[in-house]
C-alpha cells in the first residue's frame, strides 16, 4: 500500500527555515510572499491488510518516529492499494 | 491567497534521507514498512488577484527558489482565497 504523510510545524512554533526562504523571495523581488512554511511530506510504502490496519501503523510511525509531536502535527492524508 | 506546492525528488533521484528514515524503521521492528521518501511541502501566503496570477507566481518561485529543478519535480497542489 502507498500512503501519504504530511508533518507540520505547530502553528505557534517558530520555522526559521520558512523565514529564510521568505526574505529570499524578498530579496529576489517577489514582495507578493506573504509568508512561507516548509513542512515535510513522507511517501510511505508498506505491507498491511488494509487501510485500517495501514492508518494504524502509520499512527504508531508518526508518533515513534516521522513526527515530533511536541512542535509538529502529522495528518495520514492518503492511503491507497 | 494561500497555496500548497508539493517538492519532490524525481523518482530515479536517491534519496538519502528516506532510506535512513526506512532503515530505521526495520530496527525498530516495523518491517512491514518497504520504503520512505521525504519530500518538502511549503505552505505560501501570498497577494495575488486571481488563481491565475497565483500559480504564475509560485511557478516562477518553483523554478527559481523553491525547487532545483534538476532533481526535483514541483505541483502547486492547491491555491485558495
Amino acid at each position: 500500500m502507498k500512503a501519504t504523510v504530511h508533518v507540520k510545524l505547530k502553528r505557534d512554533v517558530l520555522d526559521p527555515q520558512g523565514k529564510a526562504i521568505q526574505r529570499a523571495c524578498a530579496a529576489l523581488g517577489y514582495d507578493a510572499v506573504r509568508d512561507i512554511r516548509q513542512d515535510k511530506l513522507f511517501e510511505v510504502e508498506l505491507d498491511a491488510h488494509d487501510e485500517t490496519a495501514a492508518r494504524a501503523l502509520l499512527d504508531e510511525l508518526c508518533q515513534k518516529l516521522l513526527a515530533n509531536p511536541v512542535i509538529e502535527d502529522y495528518r495520514v492524508v492518503a492511503v491507497e492499494a
